[in-house]
């Protein structure tokens, strides 16, 4: 028998699409005899949040399972042709309101209308999930008889355990088989967002499945950019030793596996029992052997991967939002350079990318030749439209008009309004998408002007420390022959928004910094354990100070391509006004 | 017996402030032998959001029971007084995670520590309630003993009943009741939020709960504002016919009531289980006895809530964020007319405002002479600082710099963005707040520049409809003699962003538009539908096309007080990408 891995990369609510993707997959191979497997929410793409129960969805979806209604039992019928799918099984009240929404999979043969064949048991309801608030969980564990093959079923979460969780839905999986009948193999359709290091956690679940059930373990799940999330694909199938397959990452992929080839070779072995939920995925990226405690570094094949993911995250959203352009302010500074490299990296074929560079009085001149010298290695057009004469004139207005001189934090945050002004009118002139270039310490300590610097369609360096800015620049100089001025890399780090401003003049270095600020963030350190870990009382309360006092600025931020468990973002929900309640 | 409603005015996670009005409540007043009731979550403030997951918040918040436990077991026992406390109750897990946090009553009385007597079993998930992503549900129904009186015990959510909810907590508490013995009063610790229309169903509500029951009910509710959510506080008591008392709305209240005044009157009636899920509050406000149909207007007595919320809404934000100023920017229309208009009634002794009018090339003179007479009338100072000059140096720089002229909408958003960072620079400079002046038709479909006229701290006009701005405007000129000058209210609304520019050359009259968002933003009508409620498939096509794409601008929008049952803000989910499905 033969099982078909089908990771598609499709958009939510685009149901023109999604049957045509359906079609080609089953029509267009060449043996398409066995079980398809097509991800979690195929039929309707995921996360959808309010499309949920919005009316004008539910029309449109209700329309489409009927067409594919009449496209079945259009065909003949073949029982050697069988797909599992994922899909939304609504349930409407006497208004024709949606009482009941689950999220389900659906067997599909050729000249049979869909069947609901199993729900999905364990709902995610943290962080970015919020299934709990859409969707009715299944309680029942299901095994489906196909052509003689028995297939154990579940959809996403439900391979995960935790002791936070009131159910299990592998237990309940393995009760069942134990009641009944061996299954020859284990399924599971999955929508998993990406994040770095969950790809080897899925492997080793699968193992574990796969040794609790007696039976290899098939895994597949999509590939997409949806707004900030992404959908890595890394599709697989194990045993309860090896990986047998895994598909590529971010790119759409079909493979054909034969079930012969894992029988016979599952075995017994110690279950961990790996958890997926946010007490396990929240744990502090820190280095626990330095004093104070650190970032851990990455590693080269997390930085591939990393590299791999914001491209395809930045690709995402311009399809999406019909942009070929794209258009990066330069400072000078490592932020706006690493964030113009990965795009001009990422750039396909007939787009385009452009810099701009608004220099103020505050500007130094080795920014405008580090500027230039990086736009000549990434062979990117430089403009060049200084605010300086702007920047003055609005200073006299302010004298003259208001009566009253622009100085301190109004004329510093000024000069970086007037940049995403003019940012905005070059993107609108030239039709180009406009990318922040924030990282996440800075994001973190509102360390940049709102509507100023911090404007942007979307980030892609938001979930990334400044640590790690530095990390991924050297990575990619590695890589692409010091394409980066090291001039950039070396310099201090600076605003320039008054004479001779650096970053260090108000914030601790950054490698404190960032490992302070992942304690906080991962929501699991109190100011006393971190000052345990050997940051100073001091720091320790500006840093969250500055934390806690720039909610506001985080809520009116852009999306930030999510490569980390726990980041700024829709699964980030802290209210503005509160009080600091610092405790020690 | 006394009862005493305690309507407090507190903020989240102050647990100082929190503390202090806690004891406050029990001795300063003068009879406080009975039983108090204080709100749901009191003893955190709520909504937490994320905070109930932050290590931090979690420390502070177990300090302070200790606190409270200290300061009970240093009094004397005095079982004459005894309260009824929300707050939250921590379990954790081998790791000291919090693996259950539970939303419960606590009692309290002298000389005793704290004690969890009821836990929340209706945790509300919809719209801006994420309760289930925190807390674990209770399962058991609670009835107190407390001096001979027993006390049938509810927290907020779960006086509610739905078809759509799996359990019926009042129903729990009735047949508790019929296998043991009547209660004497039935009590609801609330954190409510307000919406317009919501206060007569808790009321009726409440009476039909006195008559399941067969006892009083005592409804507390919290005041605040927590950014965009508004608590109004109304705390009451009914039997089964009659509303006995009801407590001020916005703002803190205490009221000592006796149970005998209620005793012997509570009678059946019937029932008709009134709902509060969302698919009983998101009805569209619709008079479907028009063709097409309408906005239902505005009654009086509505507008005088909404002014009193908004305003109180308003102070809440500026005085948890530390603000005593206010900015606005007039442009001579209606809707930054009515902001400034509310926030000049909402000011408090001490406090400022300030409005700044810039005018460009395409400003009429008679938008200068509105805005002024506008001032005139409410004592408003008024700044002017036109950016014709920068905006055309601005447009020179282009053509020379960029080698390309700023024209269409380029040369539109400019003007806008220009705006918005004097408007800022203006802000920092004087330590102002800068009020929105966006309505929620503008937002709906996006009829506003991204970091231009969409900027601000809060907005308070963001959950009003166009035409209810006009409402407003007008009620506002019946209460306070004309204080809007008539020309602001009667002239065509513009961006005045180009010549001639009107809103109605890009738009369907805002009558017409405000139904179809209305229907659209109410998650209940489909196109179709709005298509047999008299709106022409053209206009139903355009203004959902302006409503679907304009979602990243929404992303980006500052906190909007709410003030109906479905609002752009926290509990509005929707993708930024996602496809029309625009389907007839």
């Amino acid at each position: 028998m033969q099982i078909h891995l089908h990771q598609t990369h499709h958009d939510i609510a685009d149901f023109h699409g999604i049957f045509n993707t359906f079609k080609f997959k089953l029509n267009g191979i060449a043996e398409n005899h066995g079980i398809h497997l097509f991800p979690e929410l195929f039929l309707t793409g995921y996360p959808l949040a309010d499309l949920v129960v919005q009316r004008p969805f539910i029309d449109s979806y209700l329309k489409f399972l009927k067409q594919i209604d009449a496209w079945s039992t259009s065909l003949d019928p073949n029982p050697n042709i069988n797909a599992l799918i994922g899909g939304l099984d609504y349930h409407f009240d006497d208004q024709n309101l949606p009482e009941k929404v689950r999220n389900v999979a659906f067997h599909f043969t050729p000249g049979v209308p869909l069947k609901v064949v199993y729900t999905k048991i364990l709902l995610p309801n943290y962080d970015i999930f919020d299934e709990e608030k859409y969707f009715t969980p299944g309680d029942t564990p299901s095994i489906l008889e196909l052509n003689g093959l028995r297939i154990g079923l579940l959809i996403c979460e439900d391979m995960w355990v935790s002791s936070h969780h009131s159910v299990d839905p592998v237990q309940q999986l393995q009760n069942l088989i134990q009641s009944t009948n061996p299954v020859d193999l284990v399924v599971n359709l999955s929508g998993s967002p990406f994040h770095l290091g969950k790809e080897s956690k899925r492997h080793s679940r699968g193992k574990e499945i796969s040794s609790l059930l007696q039976a290899p373990f098939f895994y597949v799940n999509r590939v997409g950019g949806e707004d900030e999330v992404l959908f890595d694909g890394g599709s697989f199938a194990v045993n309860s030793k090896d990986l047998i397959y895994k598909g590529n990452l971010f790119h759409e992929d079909s493979k054909r596996l034969v079930i012969p080839d894992f029988l016979g070779i599952t075995e017994n072995k110690e279950i961990k029992n790996q958890e997926n939920t946010w007490e396990d995925l929240f744990k502090a990226n820190l280095n626990r052997n330095t004093t104070p405690v650190t970032l851990n570094t990455l590693l080269d094949e997390d930085m591939e991967v990393l590299l791999h993911g914001l491209a395809f995250g930045l690709q995402e959203y311009a399809r999406k939002c019909g942009f070929n352009k794209f258009l990066v302010a330069l400072s000078g500074g490592i932020d706006s350079t690493l964030a113009l490299t990965i795009a001009k990296l990422a750039l396909k074929p007939g787009q385009e990318i452009e810099a701009i560079y608004m220099p103020s009085i505050f500007s130094a001149s080795i920014s405008y030749e580090l500027s230039k010298a990086l736009c000549e290695n990434l062979q990117i057009p430089l403009k060049s439209l200084p605010i300086k004469f702007f920047h003055s004139s609005i200073k006299h207005a302010f004298s003259d008009n208001i009566g009253s001189d622009l100085e301190g934090l109004a004329d510093e945050n000024i000069q970086s309004r007037l940049r995403a002004a003019l940012l905005y009118a070059r993107s609108n002139q030239s039709g180009a998408m406009t990318l922040n270039t924030s990282n996440k310490s800075e994001i973190a300590v509102g360390y940049s002007t709102l509507y100023g610097d911090s404007v942007g369609a979307i980030s892609i360096l938001g979930d990334l420390y400044k640590t790690e800015i530095f990390e991924l620049c050297r990575f990619i100089n590695k890589k692409f022959e010091n394409i980066i001025p090291e001039g950039i890399i070396t310099r201090e780090p600076s605003a320039e928004l008054r004479e001779n401003q650096t970053d260090s003049q108000s914030l601790p270095t950054y490698e404190r910094l960032d490992a302070m600020l992942e304690g906080i963030l991962s929501y699991r350190l109190s100011l006393k354990e971190l000052h345990e870990l050997g940051f100073t009382k001091k720091e320790i309360n500006k840093v969250y100070g500055l934390y806690t006092k720039s909610e506001y600025k985080r809520r009116q931020f852009c999306p930030i391509i999510k490569v980390r468990a726990k980041s700024f973002g829709f699964g980030y929900r802290v209210p503005i006004c509160k009080s600091k309640f610092v405790n020690y």
